[in-house]
């Protein structure tokens, strides 16, 4: 690979790492607002989604720019590749975060309803995927890509146990099905990202073993 | 553009339009698994999804080895680029059809729950929105992509009007909250399905005018 190439896949591979950090920051903000009923953060997160759609646009053009210069082929194309389709996966879960946001925004009028523990541990575990998939996507690590595909099964035991507990408060207090929804509709957007963060550790390890690993671990979603 | 890549990028668009048919087909046959109360339907669309993931995975290696071969810049860049991002939506629709079958195999278990109208006339305009986005990628047709982009409205108007449906429904009778969870997140995946023909149809606006369309047309989501 030429030295010019080198340098500028490392550059797009960079803004896509900050584009990473942004992306995680919001859905940590976002669960924060859900928990803390604070629709300060709900509002910061909704407006950090237009400046994640306009950096999305801006590393696709480069990635194009670097193709149309250079003409990789081989690990290089793929590489190149795999940046067009994460980055995409990234606005995609900006786009999730920012609808837990919305969630957040209406369950702070439900200031009595008890949001379940096990919806934090699933925002802990799915900001965590994402990191290591980026992580993996940059250092080739098949190991740390392979754990995202492990952790993705827990977030979805996260889930299923989640639904039925609100299913069970709904079934007993019908005051609850409201913010009980909210509540669900947040706990789906969590294991979509997560199911995300594993279609990017998937195309890592596509892109070191050259095999199709994808879709080898994908379970069905619950709820 | 040399008659080479011309006839390649045609092959590939061709088995993008398949993989389409193939997958609105999916969608369709979800959602009356679910109107019908048909496990068969359901297993049938479950069954479909791997079939989809190897041709998602063939029709990728497609496009990489035209830019290699043919190293184009340009339009034809964008367009291969449009390719894989387009080919990675259907995937991720398949998946959501597939989601929809394993509700509709849920609901079979509750054949006096009665699945309100507009969940079939969601899943009629979304699978409009598939066919349609394909088509305005061949075609390069503006007029078409944006028909779809204010689709998205609606459907996003029919998933909140659903949504209210059956929040009454759960909040008035406590048995129904367990199949009209089912029939919520079935309408949930019919809403990101319409999403994802949006972000086809954004891509295809993109393409066309060079400027950034996409995000444009975001509407926050409900429920």
């Amino acid at each position: 690979m030429s030295k010019h190439l080198e340098r500028d896949l490392e550059q797009v591979e960079k803004s896509l790492l900050a584009l990473s950090a942004k992306v995680e920051e919001m859905i940590a903000q976002a669960c924060r607002a859900l928990s803390e009923r604070r629709s300060d953060l709900a509002e910061s997160v909704i407006e950090s989604d237009a400046d994640v759609d306009r950096r999305e646009v801006q590393i696709e053009e480069e990635a194009l720019k670097i193709t149309a210069l250079h003409q990789p082929v081989a690990i290089d194309l793929r590489r190149i590749a795999a940046v067009i389709k994460i980055n995409n996966d990234l606005e995609r879960i900006a786009d999730l975060a920012t609808n837990i946001a919305e969630r957040a925004d209406q369950l702070v009028l439900f200031p009595d309803f008890a949001i379940p523990g096990t919806l934090e541990e699933m925002a802990e575990r799915a900001i965590t995927m994402v990191r290591e998939a980026l992580d993996s996507f940059v250092r080739l690590d098949i190991a740390t890509a392979e754990r995202v595909c492990a952790s993705d099964e827990e977030v979805d035991a996260m889930n299923a146990e989640l639904i039925a507990q609100l299913r069970e408060a709904m079934q007993h207090e019908p005051d609850k099905v409201e913010p009980a929804l909210h509540c669900f509709s947040a706990s789906r957007h969590l294991e979509r990202i997560a199911d995300h963060a594993t279609n990017i550790a998937e195309d890592v390890i596509f892109l070191v073993q050259g095999e199709i690993a994808r879709h080898k671990h994908e379970t069905p979603s619950m709820g």
